[in-house]
């Protein structure tokens, strides 16, 4: 199964593919999209979404997940970035994609083990369970990773489960 | 010109379409766009962008004009009608229209002359402005042709202003 991490923004979008074999977890692509601030906020929104459907048509992943956005301050921000993952998750649903849905939080909890975990030691185990030799660049890349390893141990939860139920 | 207005939301979104024809304002059609609460949200994301592309597609408008959103209390909402937002701009700018956004206060001084109007003022001077034997129900959509005014007007003060500075 291919999972591709998503950290919204409109500046900069971090995506993550990586593949779930077994219990093995292989990196296949990251990076990010960017978009130049000068640029009309529409053409922005459109850049973001056409990079996203070439990802896709590229890569062909089954899931998408993205980071559920928690904001408490500037709403101004939240909404510029709300836009954007409007257009991301569009993306996603015009291909039939599975999208998952997570809070920073459940990241934490799936990668580290611990809710309250810093973004520091969330990056460690990212390069850790990927056998990367050094952490991705710039941090929303390397958040996407953890977006969608967290939704690859969301899936093995979900199985495990299914196995339990098992009559 | 044809004139689009938009009030954004994911529950509804309302649209008005006016002709400008001189200093006539002529509606076209008005209405909105409906999703269903217990439907899942990417989904509802998907039914606002492709009833946005079909009235577009319908209807021809030159320019768009969207209310920029102004939240200081729920920023859940705030986020739900952003990503929505996102997705009704993109179906604008994927078809190169012109895009104008304006705040509530901007709509209530071109419509009623007076950033503070109550929401019953607007109604009353869409009504009037359209030559409308009633206003239209719901809210959204009357919101959505003063949008579309508001945007009307603007072009008007663009216009003398060019005319103005002519040597």
């Amino acid at each position: 199964m291919r999972i591709m991490g998503i950290d919204p923004g409109i500046a900069i979008v971090g995506f993550g593919l990586i593949d779930k074999q077994g219990s093995k977890l292989v990196p296949v692509q990251y990076g990010c999209i960017q978009t130049e601030a000068h640029t009309d906020g529409a053409v922005r929104l459109k850049m973001v979404y056409d990079s996203m459907v070439q990802l896709i048509d590229k890569y062909k992943p089954d899931a998408v997940a993205i980071e559920k956005l928690f904001f408490n301050r500037n709403v101004t921000t939240a909404m510029a970035v709300s836009q954007a993952r409007g257009v991301l998750i569009l993306a996603a649903v015009q291909q039939g994609l599975e999208i998952g849905e997570y809070t920073p939080l459940q990241v934490k909890q799936a990668v580290v083990g611990y809710g309250k975990a810093e973004k520091k030691q969330v990056q460690e185990m990212v390069k850790l369970f990927l056998h990367l030799s050094a952490v991705p660049k710039p941090d929303d890349v390397a958040d996407a990773l953890a977006i969608a390893i967290c939704h690859a141990h969301s899936q093995v939860l979900l199985q495990k489960f299914k196995e339990v139920r098992k009559p």
